[in-house]
């Protein structure tokens, strides 16, 4: 089989390039859907596109392809990317890696003036991180019909502006939003490459990533009232203490994820908000979230059950009413075996040294997996830092992740 | 004794005006110092004081006194005052009782025509609450030299600007700023009239406390360093979170005010700021404040080295750095005995029903009663609730409060 080449200058400059659009320059890289830096990037990935010879095509959501066409246009296409949106204060490689290399793997099946039948697209998918409402995978999963026209108005951000209002604001066609959704045989298989996020790689000494399986997440919304008091008259007895109930939930998510028979569970409370957030106020009220996730959906709902329990408990020792809000329950999603052999393939002719894994963060193939057969390849994060400015993955691992990826685009492009 | 009467209308009028200056209307009232509402509340005060017949002082670091000058200018003044500033989200009784009070006392005594040798002044005090600069009294610690000009430098907002350059762009004269420390007995006497901000006198059924004692305070700003990383693909044996620390400091602040060999031990942890606060991330950096208060100041200290032992625990077990400042580690205040019989005096004769108290909360008179005889008055507040939009103190109660404070103030004027 022909061996084509990544380019690393062209894998360096996109992420670099990219990484421009950024609202916190010298503290990490934040990217948030539809700010002028994210909207900018799309500008940059359009055009990207478009001195590359693909068609740009963009949907009600924003998801945004770039299609290069095949001999055969009628059937079904090959998808691979990723997402262009970050968390507050990150990285410059969740996400934008996938997208740079699904960019340059078309770029080398193009320029090698390699045939393939079926036609390959790349895609932005709108929002991976749920960090302006709350709700990850916003493109993704409206491809794959779990989020609707009727919903857009019930997801608002901090600023009270719903998702419906922000894309009539942008002037996305709402009218075509039914038209999103992909059904089963729509897309023939979709790969993403992606950092892994973890740490496993690198203990390993082993460049690539197959993923088997992407742990589901679980997202709560968790907000606890007491009685706002002043810190200084208020006798401890008869306190009702937002936070002081707040940190035992805290504490409980980790001993529960800790605590559980699979060694892939994992809960996380990344997000307060402590109210009125005065040192001499006891908190009246406090916000936060709480990210459950498995590979075993049972234990994850067994984790869950027990956590909402405590909630129970908690309330009646401190007499704070706690309200919650279950914004997502996902599935985990296991990977194609047929796409993955494939993938394993090529790094044994090529003497890649990989591992087999399972993916603890979500992506959008999470859902994507729900209407097509999906794999996803992942390179070494230094560390396992991700979600964080100093996060890493050195060029040449993804000039190696891009040269397979696009292989594995090429071979089911053609079957 | 000649009955003064206070104007129920002026008490109600007062506070109700000085309500508009708000930054949270409808959210109960936030007034930050030298913020734009906080400026306009200054220039209501300084107008009201004119208005009065009063003249107008103003120091380095913006306390104002409203002067009604006694026969014998020479002697040292008595004082009464409180503050306008407040926390967020707070009431309109807390601070602009006392202020409004002392106004209407000095009304009373002037319109009253009655003489007394000495100078009675109203004050209102820059900054009792540490909302912005994280410290608190801002204006009685400088007239009791506990702030000084080169402190100034050091003490910076969430935005980093320092009190040195709010002041100089204000238009205070900082090279006037060792003019403002008083010395013992340049003040003869001073009483604060403030709602209590708990609940002893609505339980007791009793209009008005006398102070003992006010408790001193201990705040205590904290930073816990951890990893920021992927809340999906860090496993959690090996995540070094930040909140998780946090979490167990604010239990840890709780159990050990509980514990605590005293029962006017209060512990709170009111302020906590999550880094990068995303769902999605593992905190990476966690900054909370505790607000630590005793009227016996060996019982606070205790407590504050076991829980300052405490963070060598949580460091070595959960590998986080925990950086504190302790930003004041004030003794508590004992009020002056011969005032408060004087008062108790006044109440029995007015058959008032009262309580002699501690007051948990701290006031302007702690600082106060480092270079001068102080005393203060308490007026109930409903429920007990300070710091919170619900906060309420009914105006008659203010009334008879301030009636109890013109006829104080006179007879100590007269001593």
């Amino acid at each position: 089989m022909f061996t084509m080449n990544a380019s690393l200058e062209n894998i360096k400059n996109g992420i670099n390039e990219l990484d421009q659009f950024n609202s916190t320059k010298g503290q990490g890289t934040t990217r948030i859907l539809f700010t002028d830096v994210e909207l900018e990037a799309r500008e940059y990935i359009k055009d990207k596109m478009k001195m590359n010879g693909l068609t740009v095509e963009e949907d009600a959501i924003g998801n945004i392809f770039g299609v290069l066409e095949g001999q055969d246009p009628k059937l079904p296409p090959i998808w691979s990317g990723s997402h262009i949106d970050t968390v507050k204060h990150a990285g410059k490689f969740d996400g934008m890696a996938g997208v740079i290399a699904a960019l340059e793997a078309q770029r080398m099946i193009k320029e090698a003036g390699m045939k393939h039948k079926r036609t390959i697209k790349s895609v932005v998918f709108t929002s991976e991180e749920p960090t302006r409402f709350g709700l990850c995978c916003l493109g993704s999963r409206a491809l794959a019909g779990e989020l609707q026209r009727k919903d857009l108005r019930e997801i608002c951000d901090e600023d009270e502006e719903s998702l419906e209002q922000v894309l009539e604001r942008l002037g996305y066609d709402l009218n075509a939003f039914h038209l999103i959704k992909k059904s089963n045989h729509d897309v023939y298989a979709s790969v993403e490459l992606h950092i892994e996020q973890g740490a496993v790689l690198e203990q390993l000494g082993k460049p690539i990533g197959i993923v088997d399986a992407i742990a589901g997440p679980s997202n709560i919304t968790v907000t606890i009232e007491g009685v706002q008091e002043h810190a200084g008259s208020t006798p401890m007895p008869i306190r009702v203490d937002a936070l002081t109930a707040a940190s035992e939930i805290v504490l409980k998510v980790e001993a529960l994820a800790k605590g559980s028979s699979s060694e892939h569970t994992v809960g996380t409370v990344g997000f307060m908000e402590v109210y009125p957030n005065a040192s001499n106020a006891i908190p009246g009220k406090v916000t936060f979230t709480i990210d459950l996730r498995d590979s075993d959906m049972a234990v994850k709902e067994e984790v869950l059950q027990e956590l909402l329990s405590s909630f129970k408990e908690i309330e009646s020792k401190r007499q704070v009413s706690i309200h919650y809000v279950v914004d997502n329950h996902d599935q985990p999603m296991h990977c194609d075996n047929h796409i993955n052999s494939m993938i394993e393939k090529i790094c044994l002719r090529k003497s890649i040294d990989y591992n087999r894994m399972i993916s603890g963060a979500y992506h959008d193939s999470i859902f994507v997996g729900k209407f097509a057969p999906i794999s996803m390849i992942f390179v070494p994060s230094q560390g396992g830092l991700s979600h964080n400015p100093n996060e890493w993955t050195d060029f040449e691992d993804i000039k190696l992740g891009t040269e397979i990826l696009a292989e594995s685009l090429l071979t089911l492009a053609n079957e």
